[in-house]
């Protein structure tokens, strides 16, 4: 694919390009110049230049600085500025003593200049250059342009398999944060009702970053709807998973970090699983926390066999956070990192604040950095709230 | 992601200029005027700026033509092609009669030129326009390698999943191809032995193409490989896919055309379901041809209910060829595709003839259309054929 990037096939057209002088005897001079390579319109001032610009789309443009109406710094001003072009290549044409004009012309943007009078070849010279160099450019960009959108399709497919919140319980609170660092990502948070009304939830983090790490989360999140679909338990969703990573990367390198949990509404219990990942932080009712650390290894790494999921209470006013370590593994400054422990910290006293948990939290981050924290991964959280006193299902 | 390569950072390094020319007061004229703003080395001949190429790796390379040892031009062509460097960006430094020599200079890759005697302000213009370019080009093309080397470790991922020929049982003859049209992929192929001894096999076409088309065939791959370990039904993982899919992708855009197969090797028989994918061609022991046609829609679109495997023989001597629609939809003129009906026709021919299949066929395939067959998609296919009387099994 690179290979393609560094010979440009040759455009089928002449580059388009726009003389703007108020001579017309240059713009005649300049357009015998050119004529046989290139695609060319004229223009007598900056104002019919900006006009033809928008209708002829130049990729080059000659541009004379003293001009009736706008002159050439005003229009090199509002194509860089205002409309924001930074491709299309511009020349300007300016007098001998005109140093200061040109360096000024240079300065706001201007590609190259051309010292009148100049010899025909000389022009032609210039343009040339200027023409492969837009060749190349417009190359560079479509191909960076057309993988670049193979990406993007699939981070809109991972967005759209984010649940919806109204798959949600009465009983249940659910907040979820999901900020990937690039476009596809291997962060992937779920929550859904099982067949018998529990609430099964998964946040996790697959190995390395991007599309790579996109696929392998596609299967994680397929293995766990199998789960819904084929009732099984927590176990065999884990082991299902580990399995499959096993197998497809043997190496191990290709692993993820998990916590996968289940609340029984109606008898208060959360049983849950924890693979490697950070500890889920628990709110117990009373307000004493607890973590919840891994029982296993990151699955796709080792055989896991007997695996037991834990099985604690979960009653009215309980609370669980769980997060991928993208949310604190961010540069206090250059050489420090936010620990742990301190991460977990703020997020006891985010909850206990009351409120919006999630807004607490990155409030407590911004207090604690002094600034808004610089991440360096993609960031997951779920905040769940056991609300109500009673277990009514939807169905 | 493409905002960056609009605007690129500055390079904290100042651009490397090479100077090549063999007059000593030439090169202090030079160097005098770039030493500001460049990274400067001085070469007195084009032998020497070879040499110091390699070493310095100059962005930018100012060249004088007439010189003793080894001139402009063939520094040019050395550097353009036989080191294939067609970035580093080379300005001409031309005599005033040397018109003809400039030309040829240029047309051999050379990027500008500057007639002397120049101003040093000429001079610094024109190196600082090729500077700014080579940082363009820099950026550019870092952000393509950067998102392009993404896609890539798809790629390998999705190679590693495909199977080993050292899984095959006796009695089976298994060819396969597989060239994706880009680096990642939606085609997928697979086969392995079942806990009871049958050979399950499977062709899959992804719709779509690309990163998209591999996060889907992730998918697929993962819930053919949990039917061996949970000893799933055909009927089962297919449904199985068809569910999942539907359910990711409610709008029926992201589907799957498959044939999946089972090969009971003791009883001769062969186990079948079509998705939507293209006939499977059986050839059977008398040389007789049978087309197996799709039962079910594709995957991913519509609820499938009591889906039921077909069950032929496939005694030995048996062929049964599989493809994706990669294989024949290629132009024939840039009006004609080839039909399915003709592709079939020469995979009957290539079939008879005996020998390597897959070599035939590509045979056939090139004397029909009288060239190199120009695929557009990506292109899969198995060649399955039963060859010996017995059944020996390996474990």
């Amino acid at each position: 694919m690179i290979a393609e990037i560094h010979n440009p096939t040759q455009s089928p057209h002449p580059p388009r390009v726009l003389v703007v002088d108020d001579s017309k005897t240059m713009r005649r001079l300049i357009c015998l110049a050119l004529q046989d390579a290139f695609e060319l319109e004229e223009a007598v001032d900056g104002v019919d230049a900006l006009e033809r610009y928008s209708g002829f789309k130049p990729q080059i443009i000659l541009l004379d600085m003293e001009m009736p109406r706008m002159g050439g710094l005003e229009v090199i001003r509002q194509l860089r500025e205002t409309v924001e072009d930074t491709d299309t290549f511009i020349i300007v044409l300016s007098g001998l003593g005109e140093n200061d004009l040109k360096a000024k012309a240079l300065n706001m943007g201007a590609n190259d200049y051309l010292t009148k009078p100049f010899h025909p070849e000389e022009l032609k010279a210039r343009v040339s250059v200027a023409g492969r160099q837009v060749l190349l450019n417009h190359e560079l960009r479509r191909a960076y342009a057309r993988i670049s959108a193979e990406i993007a399709l699939v981070a809109s497919l991972q967005h759209q398999l984010l649940p919806n919140a109204d798959i949600v319980t009465e009983g249940l609170e659910i907040q979820s944060l999901y900020r990937p660092s690039g476009q596809a990502s291997g962060d992937y948070y779920d929550y859904f009702r099982m067949a018998d009304g529990r609430i099964r939830l998964v946040l996790a983090d697959i190995a390395g970053k991007g599309a790579r790490a996109a696929f392998l989360m596609a299967i994680v999140q397929a293995f766990f709807r199998l789960g819904r679909r084929d009732n099984h338990s927590l176990e065999k969703t884990v082991t299902l998973i580990n399995d499959h990573l096993m197998e497809i990367s043997p190496s191990g390198s290709d692993f993820a970090t998990l916590f996968a949990g289940e609340i029984d509404l109606e008898k208060g219990f959360l049983t849950y699983l924890n693979a490697g990942h950070c500890p889920g932080l628990l709110i117990n009712p009373n307000g004493t926390a607890q973590l919840l650390e891994a029982q296993v290894y990151p699955l796709g790494m080792l055989a896991i066999e007997n695996v037991k999921a834990n099985v604690i209470p979960f009653a009215v006013g309980a609370r669980l956070f769980l997060y991928t370590d993208g949310m604190f593994e961010w540069e206090l400054d250059q050489s420090n990192m936010l620990s742990l422990g301190a991460f977990l910290v703020q997020a006891k006293l985010a909850a206990a604040a009351g409120g919006d948990f999630l807004d607490a939290l990155a409030g407590k981050l911004t207090d604690l950095t002094g600034a808004t924290p610089k991440y360096l991964d993609d960031q997951t959280a779920l905040w769940i709230r056991r609300s109500g006193p009673t277990a009514a299902k939807r169905t």
